[in-house]
């Protein structure tokens, strides 16, 4: 149940999962990775809009929370993407803005799985 | 553009992306680890249905083509997996199964992906 994944890029990632299943706790759930690849698309948006605006981020971290159905094929049935933020001069305002122009506009993975399940966004500026 | 990816599982891997959109090509796209869970999640289907079936196999590769609309939000518009397998005694007839069971029943990705995009379903046995 040990896989290596490699992408066109060039990078590589091992893909492993739990003992009970078989695996040997040796990279990551195949689902990790669908949600972190969510939190990057909306991720990478959000500060390209934000850096377009010439605010001054100085941490930025994209959660998701996704919660999967008990029954095969355990599909996500409600995602929470939280935006944590903080930086100089940095608007509540100018965040929600990009989160929203990511959200309806740029990012593919969040119009993709918005078709999935009901997805809520956070947004906390430290 | 640079960030970094990390699971509860405890793993972490590098997202980046094209030094076109101010990126340092630095680490996976992030729709590349989107495609990879989704080739995880239905290899490792495949896999354990396999070895179930007490199916001898020598190597395995799972690939996802991915086609993408050319104006945002870049959705998926066509996916392709491939399953390219080899073992020994391994029938035509046990890999095609498991894939099916897979894709019907099994795969978490596989169930979402499914009502984002067409997704064509092929196996090559070596």
């Amino acid at each position: 149940m040990s896989f290596d994944g490699t992408a066109d890029s060039g990078f590589t990632v091992p893909l492993g999962t739990v003992p009970a299943v078989g695996g040997d706790d040796d990279g990551f759930r195949p689902l990790e990775l669908i949600a972190i690849g969510l939190a990057g698309c909306t991720a990478m948006d959000v500060k390209s809009i934000l850096d377009k605006k010439r605010l001054e981020i100085e941490s930025f971290e994209v959660q998701v929370h996704a919660t999967r159905a008990e029954d095969h094929p355990k599909v996500f049935t409600h995602l929470v993407i939280e935006y944590i933020i903080s930086g100089k001069d940095l608007s509540e305002d100018a965040v929600k803005r990009a989160v929203q122009l990511s959200e309806e506009k740029y990012c593919s993975a969040q119009a993709m799985f918005k078709k999935v399940a009901p997805m809520e966004l956070k947004i906390t500026i430290q």
